[in-house]
Formats: C-alpha cells, structure tokens, sequence
C-alpha cells in the first residue's frame, strides 16, 4: 500500500490501540483514522446526533479531541519521515502523546456534515513534534488547531 | 439553596441542556456538573475503564472535554456575579460557548481516580470571561487549562 493507504492509527501496537480517540481496539471510542495526503494528513469523521452542544452544532470537545488523535497520529508519521521510512515498513512504530493542545473555534461547527480534519507538520525537534490543523465543513474552516505532540517508550504504561 | 449547592449547569434551559459535555438532556453524554467553592469553580468526574489514551492513563481528548465544559459553566457563573446576582434568582440564564481552550498536560493523568477540575475567573470584559483551571488528581495537577468562554443569546441556535 501507498503511504496515503495506510491508517497510521492501524500501525500503533496493540497495548497503544486502546484510545478512547483512535484506538482500533476501543469499541466505546470515535476510532479516528488518520492518513497522509500529501504533506498534509486528513481525519474525517461525522459526529452522531448527540455530539452536539447548542442544537445544531457539535460540541466544541469532540473537537478537540478529533484534533488532539489528529495531531498525535500526524505526529507519528512525521517521524517516519524523518527517518525517511515507509509507513509499511515493518519497523519499529512510533506512538505519540500529547503535551499541549490549543483550539481556537472561529465559528459554531454545524452538526450533520462530514468533519475534515486537514494537519501539517510545523516542526520535528528530536521526539517532539508540532502540528498546525484546521477543521472544515464544506470547505470551510471552522476550527484551527496546535498540538505539540512527543513520543513514548515503546513500552511507556507496560508493567 | 446557597450558590455552592446549585450546579451551574442546572440553570441552563432545556435548549441550552443538551451538551454532549454537560447537558443534564443529554443521556449519551458526560452529565459534567460544575459548581461555585468559594472564589473558584469545582468540577468533579469519574471516568470509565474505556477513557483511556495509553492503558492506565486518562485519555487527554476527555481531559479537554471536561476543562470545556467547566470552563463555560464557570463563565455563566461569573456573569452572574458581575451583577451581583445568586444564581437561583430564577432570572435569566447565563449561557456560554468557548472561543478558545489551550490545555496542557503536564504529566500522564492515572486513570481510575476521580478528576477534580477547579477552576477560577481571571477576566470578565463584557459577555467574554477568561477562565483558568487545573485539573488534580490525589493533589496533583496533571492538567491546566485556559479557555476564553462568550456568553451566546437566549434563542442561540433556536430555529
């Protein structure tokens, strides 16, 4: 598969597939995937009827989470390339977390349509990595984002 | 009822309960009740096994849901005091929508415990307040959070 075939969600190990974000192996969860578009990376989603906040439009902290797994996976792949590595590759995957999250939200998200999430990486600084997002329904952006994301030990909450 | 025993979120009118973060209509929701201890705001939540990032560890998307939330509820609640107003006056309802919520995690936050969020006004200008807050865990703060909340009107989102 191309690298913009592949989730990098459906890379992460099992005991880092349990988010409640994008875990593949969390069945409570939004199970947000994210791939590469280019040098961009893309999460799409559609917020059930109840995700909302004021009636007709989702609530402002599903946002922030479909930024924070966006960013965390856009994270990861952006060591892969720095690393100049496939997606497939086999290797050793890279798994991040989140250090700080900021969401501006420039106008109520209406709820019904397919969210697009849309990420570029900003800056790779040895495990740390920063990405700018943005969300947009029908082409137009509705929520921006910046996470400053770091990677764990591949046995980071093993014991 | 003094202030510190009426949930803020209690005030809202039905239109305005339905957040998937604290909207006491929302069954599908987190039902997040967020009341007046002194000159701060105390939120308080338990979350499920499956709210989880990497396994023991709180899932950070959540982590900003709950600061969200507390932080509008804390918004409303400091527009009643800059008019000098209890909130079960039974006068109009104050109700707030967030602008921005920057949050940073400043260690991984154990899952199991409960969350106690609490949270103070740092700035009312107008319909617009500044909220900051800190999320602590067995007196720990594993989260701070800073959101700029804004009052919306009453028929906000009412067709």
């Amino acid at each position: 598969m191309s690298d913009s075939e592949t989730a990098i969600q459906s890379l992460y190990p099992d005991h880092f597939a349990q988010c409640y974000g994008c875990g593949r192996l969390n069945e409570h969860g939004y199970r947000l995937q994210t791939y590469w578009d280019g040098d961009e990376t893309v999460t799409r989603f559609t917020p059930a009827a109840y995700h909302t906040a004021i009636p007709g439009f989702v609530y402002g902290g599903l946002l922030a989470c479909i930024i924070d797994c966006h960013s965390t996976a856009t994270g990861a792949a952006a060591l892969y390339r720095a690393e100049n590595r496939r997606l497939d590759d086999g290797g050793p995957a890279h798994r991040c977390v989140t250090g700080t999250l900021n969401v501006r939200y420039r106008r109520p998200t209406p709820l019904g349509p397919e969210l697009i999430v849309r990420g570029r990486v900003v800056a790779v600084d040895g495990r740390r990595v920063t990405v700018a997002s943005r969300i947009e329904v029908d082409d137009d952006i509705v929520v921006e984002g910046e996470a400053v994301v770091v990677e764990v030990p591949e046995d980071f909450g093993q014991t």
